[in-house]
């Protein structure tokens, strides 16, 4: 069943000995350019997902194991599902609807 | 593998109709408390939850599908993973910890 | 004293009755693109914005008010602030940095 | 004008250099508990406060500060603001509304 939701991800070493994450947030961007079925936008802040809600949760629990194998031993990843079931989401309608309405 | 982690779950209908959500809450809790594996706290803001990784998100999948069941048709689910492996983590050891450094 | 943070902020109306947000994030977006000082980001789960950290918290306290006057009884906002005193932050510079380590 | 919210707090300091946090949080508990007007409980994974927003926001902002002033050079701050203007909101009345319907 294809079932669409829009996931927003964040994934965060804790007590990396350095400010920049940078080298982490890109680890997790390869491991996600690796799963093609899952649209994904990189954000300043997180990465936003699109994709079948199970198909995206297996790709977010990836993404949580990447910086255990890049070092860190303590990871904080934040995850917020928008799932909406009246109608099929994508993150270009759910720009499109906002743009329309500013006009 | 016992991998226990500290998660924190808000899962919040949208377009219900009404300022109060307790109703929701009450379900999502409900179905918490026949998962008796997994320790759970409710606050005022949010369900903490402790115990194995996998088993969690399991869990948590279950929490996130109450409201729909209660005829909402947009859930907001926001989850935040507090994954620790260089030592064993739990609800009380993180709060004795602090409670012990405030004094 | 210019001390440039990112901030992430969502501003969700609960119970108004209708799945569909994106009338209550347009009324939102317009009070940002009066506030022009403000560098800001519209994607498809958040606003990013980029500027003076008071200068932020006074738009997103702006921000807050806005699905109030549209008629929300009840409002949820989310910020997470990105707040780096090491070196200047920015959007562009946060984006960039991950790019050229994914290559 | 007294205008109660319910505000959920998390202050994470990043590349500390070792994954403990809680000298950190016992540091930012101690500043809530001078501003003695403000209720706020400590649970496993944030701080929730109750009283004014206005209030609210002015003791948020002071616990940002804490990290840098133990050495911390990037502080993550995550915010979520539950604003209810139908009725006077407080933590024990939203966590009874949720115990009543579990029963």
């Amino acid at each position: 069943m294809d079932h669409p939701v829009i996931v927003e991800v964040t994934v965060v070493p804790l007590g990396t000995g350095g400010t920049s994450l940078s080298r982490y947030v890109a680890e997790v961007e390869k491991v996600l350019r690796e799963n093609t079925q899952i649209k994904s936008l990189l954000t300043p802040m997180a990465t936003v997902l699109e994709g079948d809600l199970e198909e995206v949760l297996r790709v977010v629990r990836l993404m949580h194991e990447v910086p255990f194998k890049s070092g860190a031993r303590r990871v904080s990843t934040r995850i917020t599902i928008d799932d909406r079931r009246d109608k099929k989401a994508s993150m270009t309608a759910k720009l499109a609807a906002v743009e329309e309405k500013i006009k």
